[in-house]
């Protein structure tokens, strides 16, 4: 049964609502987004009150929520403050306000909460097993170490790109002397931080709208091929880059650059020097990047309620078959495709010598394969390629998404190809294309009929010879799809530079054995 | 409840199986199609026998769609045969063949049944009301009176690219007297004809291989914007300009024409010419083409057998609603969104003058605004959009579909453009696409709950003074409506050149008249 829940979170300078449509462990999307800019830290100071001012733009914001969440029937709402409810004086008086007025129970996040829950966004989003999340804001920045998959240590610190620019470098070009000073204070910060650094194996993801930005701008710069931040790599010589140039700009300089977006023409130089300080001192040379933070964090804590722990034990295919639900395409015909497509994998293996990674983008192809059919059923390959790449797919890197997309578009015609995509691509990457799309084209035209009639393929694999025999092990009567496979063998050939024929053989029950 | 049905067209020289699903009258989706040439023709000459060979393929295929059909369980098929078994003198004894083996009953398809279905498929691919529909295939042509809407006086010629290059042009270079031959046949046996003539107000639309790739050459060189050809203008001109020139032109040289199709650059300087003199015959200055035809014309004699005609009564609106329901988006929210939208529309009629047609686009546009959320939310208008355009929408030209796709993507940020789509708009659709899209985005914003609350607008217009009033009556608390639609009105502004202020008011209930 589908459910609803809202979860508004409400920050230093901006507040959101969103609303996900799900079955618990099972599907969910994102139906609604509302935002608005409230800035309730405006006029704060350190550690004092809150401003009447402030107050009456944010009571303003919850009252729109509410009646937004009423005249929608989602009795289900989450209401999380942060820093600048945290460190107001009167924060308490202000959230008793809020509760008498919506009726809800707002929950006031410790810094703890705060990189507990953005580190759940961002395990969900990139799937990260060990290293570090970052998840640095307006006010404030948490860092949360990750081991096993699951968020540990966390620390909060005041280094949100917004108060650094406000106590160091103003909101126009900086001084150096200015620099300096923040450099000095950021070092400050760090130098307790023994435990972050990096060790072998570790990762580091970021999350938030200055690390979001500063990818956009590498992304601009590079002329990336995809409109996607999420698992996007940005290099430490980019951000060291970035952090040396901004603040000697004007802001009317800064804002002449490629990607920024216009609202952080004046804060985003202290941000791309607080991200170069956090990875001078933990010695990562890159930064993956997450689009999922609190509010994610906080709704994967219901969405998951059922497990141990809050976070996806195979995010991959979870977000594979979350799309494929989501537009009622997890059927028998994709599965037994991708069935299929993963026996001539590994049997395969000798000729094509490939590595688990693509395995598992194949399984995700064959799984996603038809999902554009609704769009239009000529072209439906396409708008499988479509879906899949605007979907973005959390836990795939782009890099990997438009492999799927690729596989995807090219499962029933046309000669595969990289095209734009191509820039995203390693000549590993490139050799593997054809020969993926080639196994994925053949597994679906032996499931032609939609039958599952051709229960499984076996191999003969002649090497020395450059040849190549597929059994089919049919069930019945395969005409169709022997016809239709047989047609649609060559770009697995020319792929694989190997002569194949397709022979028709006899499917024995589940005792037999697929291994030769 | 869903059902599925097969319909298998068996032709001169391809045959194709098609499936489609659907509950009768309400929606249907394309969800499967194969595809294969036979050659049935091969070798029959004129009125002989179907030849062993060509029996055996053509066998061979309907073995494997029967195959395809069961091990699919669909049991509902419906196998029609046209021209060349028609003309075979062992036409019958094929078919009784075809029966014995797959349970089928085979519909052999006088020139007048072809011509029939050929039409209801292009009278409910584009949705002429009077005029003609040509059929030209590659054995025969039919000519179709359409009157009222529906299919009338029926005439199969033997006019089919394929047969006029084997007697006439040949497959290569054409010699002057050659084609002197082929007018002077195509002449004698469109004389008779006096009923196909343009009468004002009539239009002609075709379908076929033939001409749908000679607007593909159309379209190629004229860098037209879209993937589609159903509702395309191919004007008389052009069509005699390629007449003029194809036959001169030896095969390796149609071979380089952008948009050919390479099957047929043995056939499209016959298919061009005949075009040329039917235009000629007729007096019509331009061909709309239609995607559709016989196979589809067949399916909705099927999916409309609940009404006196197999015809959609409001084609545009079916198309709509049919998309819609196949993406579970034809709820309360959309339908509320364009009821405001149409409201806005008529009451700002003075302000902006613009004809009926608008008002249905818009309307389009406000059911299908939401099209694309399932893809990804947050660029959710950009993949409606997409889904719109690429969707087709029978009944809309590609101009008309170009507007509602970027009404849609514009219904709830950025400044409207038609950017690259902008070639096919008139200065007055450039002038109404802001507008429009104003609209929608006022209405999409007064209607942010979901919730119906504001149940109508009211509008005050001042044009002597440049002020617009708007007054939304709301049965409920309304300011989430309210507060976003205030920072949504700029679009509208603009495109109005008009102060616009909002203001609340109350609903009374049905009898309270919205026209002032």
């Amino acid at each position: 049964m589908s459910q609803r829940i809202a979860i508004i979170d409400l920050g230093s300078n901006t507040t959101r609502l969103v609303v996900y449509e799900y079955e618990p462990g099972r599907r969910f999307h994102l139906v609604e987004e509302v935002r608005e800019v409230v800035r309730l830290r405006e006029g704060m100071g350190n550690g004092m009150a809150l401003r009447a001012a402030a107050i009456e733009r944010a009571q303003q914001a919850m009252r729109m929520f509410a009646s937004f969440c009423r005249s929608q029937g989602i009795d289900d709402v989450i209401m999380t403050a942060t820093s600048a409810v945290r460190d107001a004086r009167n924060g308490d008086s202000f959230l008793a306000r809020v509760r008498a007025e919506t009726g809800w129970e707002p929950r006031l996040l410790s810094g703890e909460d705060e990189g507990y829950y953005g580190a759940l966004g961002a395990l969900n989003g990139v799937g990260l097993r060990e290293g570090f999340v970052i998840d640095l804001g307006g006010g404030s920045a948490q860092i949360v170490e990750v081991r096993g998959g699951l968020p540990g240590r966390t620390v909060s610190l005041p280094l949100g790109a917004l108060r650094l620019s406000d106590l160091f470098l103003g909101y126009d070009r900086a001084k150096l002397a200015a620099v300096d000073s923040l450099s000095a204070f950021l070092a400050e910060q760090l130098a307790p931080l023994e435990w972050f650094r990096a060790r072998p194996g570790d990762s580091l993801v970021a999350l938030g709208g200055t690390v979001r930005n500063l990818a956009r701008i590498d992304q601009a710069a590079n002329n990336f091929p995809l409109d996607m931040v999420n698992g996007y790599e940005l290099v430490a010589a980019s951000i060291v880059d970035m952090a040396g140039r901004y603040w000697r700009m004007s802001q009317k300089e800064r804002l002449r650059i490629a990607g920024l977006d216009v609202d952080r023409a004046d804060i985003i130089q202290s941000g791309a020097l607080a991200y170069a300080a956090l990875l001078e001192h933990s010695g990562f040379e890159r930064i993956t990047i997450s689009q999922q933070g609190l509010r994610e964090g906080v709704f994967y804590q219901r969405f998951l309620a059922g497990q141990p722990q809050p976070v996806f034990d195979d995010l991959r295919q979870f977000s594979v078959l979350n799309l494929a639900r989501n537009f009622d395409c997890d059927g028998v015909h994709s599965r037994h495709v991708t069935t299929l497509s993963l026996q001539l994998f590994d049997q395969l293996q000798p000729a094509h010598g490939l590595g688990a990674s693509y395995r598992q983008l194949l399984w995700a192809a064959g799984m996603l394969h038809d999902i554009g059919i609704r769009v239009d059923f000529y072209y439906h390959h396409h708008h499988s390629a479509y879906i899949i790449q605007n979907s973005g797919l959390p836990g795939y890197s782009p890099r990997e998404l438009a492999m799927i997309a690729l596989l995807a578009q090219y499962h029933r015609k046309g000669n595969p190809k990289a095209g734009g995509l191509g820039t995203l691509f390693s000549d590993e990457d490139q050799r593997a294309l054809p020969i993926l799309a080639g196994m994925l084209r053949l597994s679906e035209f032996l499931e032609r009929g939609r039958s599952q009639v051709v229960r499984a393929v076996r191999c003969h694999l002649d090497l020395a010879n450059g040849w190549l025999q597929i059994e089919t092990l049919e069930a019945g009567d395969a005409r169709i799809e022997l016809w239709d496979a047989s047609r649609n063998l060559d770009v697995l050939q020319r792929a694989l530079d190997l002569q194949v024929e397709l022979v028709s053989g006899v499917w024995l029950g589940e005792q037999e054995s697929l291994t030769q």
